[in-house]
């Protein structure tokens, strides 16, 4: 460690007759993994075959282990490995001081790449990317320490189970040169109120959100409208990740007023956002342009949204998340949660966070329908969605276990499926040569 | 309970196969406690020969105990017993669960009175007014179940020390009819570079702070001056506790421009302090004009302060007070800590508090110094003030021990001393009747 790396540590007693529940940290290990994934469209392209994502593994002189879980970009793996070194040595309690050193890693990062979204969104903060895995694990170490539930560690549990939406993607039946998968295909207003029949009729869901930015505007529209008529009473809502214009956005939302629940970043920038919440009496909820602490302030002066979408894998961690929530609650702004494609170690650590929150204002989205059952790294059937909700586990730290031949497997599908960072674009391209990025595209 | 107060409650397992910790609360015991107090003047009166502080004891089955130090006006006293009749049976590591309680406790409450400050802030929270001694005690518990220090179970301590300022008064020799205190008057410049020089010789601060809003502000002025000149490379700041007019308050923050470190309070309203900010170069302080978490939106549209002097004891307790320190880390805003007259409970909970805070970005007030060291309820000797600082203990929970004989000596001097509420204005007037409340004064 250089000097300047050590004037960077926190001054924290080490008097070994004061000091108690010190956890050293004597491993770190980052592991990255493959999944399955199916051809979802979005606005910047298609999902490849398989998502990526890193498992963090942080093991203590006790014995412990904590699991933390984040983007598997290869610019971001490099991050996490250079970080998990200088962890070594630190207190598993200590989230400050870990949080210090994750960003003591990062003083020389020219922050290029790594950002895990498929270039959906990039001014996440550095820090708050690469510490969010570690912050996870060392709750995770501490609870079963203590044991605790993560969700004890962050202020008590305030309700025993999660409720998240069904989401719901436009899609191709299959891979080209693929069998089609289970799901099939999805390319209209019925596709969509079939996959959302299947969906809900298998997971019980009590709010449906469509991915759009996909078709034409008055498809996805009506998509929506043929939702509300099979489905009476459910909330829907529809994200386009910010390819309106304001126009557009404008029109659709004054159509959709009596449909949706919110109105998911209609335009990318805050200031667009806010000219079309000025014209439209809807909700507008953000996982775009609020995506780090250092938005909140223009967002708010702006008055652009109504709805945080909160995600601890680029806010930080579960803490940091937490202090988002006190910012939302301070300044009355609703709070719900942003999904990727994820797998347990994500799930887990997204219900513990919503479950010692209070103002979860929304249920939260979740990716997990999407991937295989038999595609993840922990013990199964500690997260299962019933009725629209996981129970939240109550077992120590996270309440999950890794299974280490899965993670073996798992690492072998990455090696073997040859993707080092996500790639909705190229991969589209790929099939579709003509496609191009456009934002706003309509 | 009633039926009303049942639907308050979280919805937390009660499953004994998997709940983990639970810490179940058997007993609540508020006891007013009285203490002696010199003659400090300020801006509302002059401190009576007592001050009055709550001392919350909660006990758990497991034979645990953890200590809460709140306001012991009796208004509040009434609150405080009734919420913690309601948090008998609740769970002492669900913080969430007892800020729902201690919120149903309240629900009829008119808001009248129990502010603690003898008339000088009214417009706290209620909800965290009442909250915080009991969000501090089960703090305090969960650290001894789990063998942590309450700085790790916010977040790990940043530091080992934490620095406070030497808070300096304009005070009487003595009160009226007794002996002179060991500090004498100090009623004009000389006399508060004398005090200072003994407070920075007993405890070797390294700020200072001066209590104004007692004199005309020339002389508060010239005050400054002359610790200026005492004391060439010492942060000062100046405290008129919102009595001065707008062109008062910029006429002596633009003479004070190069001397103070902040300027603190100089007006009462958000409106009035945003002018002052506009025309002096100074940051400017509060704990009147953002003493809630509503107060945070306007002030922060308004650009009134620079820096907010958080207090947990009105800010709804250690965790609360966290989001305050999120959320100034967030709009850029500095962050230190405000004092009443406290005990040691107080002042453990704070020290905690400051050592996990990575914002605290000035000493933090204190009013230590002014108490009796042998008027206490705790076991001497866990905080000691030296070099300006204290050290952070790292025992479980807050460090601190209770001294049950002390408890009962300082409740029959509350029994004794005859005094109720804080009432600075009333015992000045009893000396000197002419005094009149004003804001502004001058
Ligand atoms: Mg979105
Ligand atoms: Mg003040």
């Amino acid at each position: 460690m250089s000097e300047l790396e050590l004037d960077l540590l926190p001054t924290v007693s080490n008097d070994p007759a004061t000091a108690t529940n010190r956890c050293l940290i004597t491993e770190v290990s980052i592991t990255p993994v493959a999944f399955a994934d199916p051809p979802l469209l979005n606005s910047v392209g298609v999902h490849e075959p398989f998502a990526l994502r890193a498992i963090v593994v942080v093991r203590t002189e006790d014995g412990l282990y904590g699991l933390g879980e984040t983007y598997g970009d290869e610019a971001h793996l490099v991050r996490l490995n250079r970080a998990g070194a200088l962890l070594v040595g630190a207190d598993a309690f200590n989230l400050n001081q870990v949080s210090s050193l994750v960003a003591a890693s990062l003083a020389d990062d020219a922050g290029v790449g790594g950002h895990g979204t498929g270039g959906m969104v990039t001014t996440t903060s550095l820090e708050d990317r690469v510490l969010s895995a570690f912050d996870v694990a060392c709750l995770d170490i501490q609870g079963k320490a203590l044991g605790v539930p993560v969700s004890t560690l962050l202020g008590g549990a305030v309700r025993d189970e999660v409720a998240f939406s069904g989401y719901l993607f436009y899609k191709w039946a299959g891979h080209p040169g693929h069998a089609d998968d289970s799901w099939g295909a999805a390319l209209d207003p019925a596709g969509i109120v079939a996959q959302a029949r299947k969906i809900v009729d298998e997971y019980g869901f009590t709010a449906l959100k469509l991915k759009g930015g996909v078709f034409e505007p008055e498809i996805e529209a009506a998509t929506i409208e043929a939702l509300r008529e099979a489905f009476p009473d459910m909330p829907l809502r529809i994200d386009p990740n910010g390819v309106w214009t304001v126009d557009t956005a404008i029109k659709v939302g004054q159509r959709l007023e009596p449909v949706l629940e919110y109105l998911e970043d209609p335009c990318l920038s805050i200031e667009d956002n806010a000219a079309v919440r000025a014209a439209v009496k809807l909700p507008i909820a953000t996982n775009m342009c609020v995506v780090s602490f250092n938005d909140v302030p223009p967002a708010i002066a702006a008055g652009a949204v109504d709805v945080v979408l909160s995600d601890h894998h680029f806010w930080g961690g579960l803490r940091r998340s937490q202090t988002l929530a006190g910012i939302a609650e301070t300044f009355k702004l609703g709070l719900s949660m942003h999904s990727n494609s994820h797998l347990g170690i994500s799930f887990a650590a997204m219900i513990q966070l919503a479950a010692a929150t209070k103002n979860i204002d929304y249920a939260c989205d979740t990716h997990w329908p999407w991937k295989l059952a038999s595609d993840d790294v922990i013990v199964p059937s500690a997260l299962e969605i019933r009725g629209g909700s996981v129970k939240v586990p109550t077992a120590p730290g996270l309440g999950i276990e890794l299974d280490e031949e899965a993670l073996a497997r798992m690492h072998q599908q990455y090696l073997d499926c040859g993707l080092t960072k996500r790639d909705d674009t190229g991969y589209m391209q790929s099939i579709h040569p003509e496609f191009r990025l456009a934002t706003p595209r309509w």
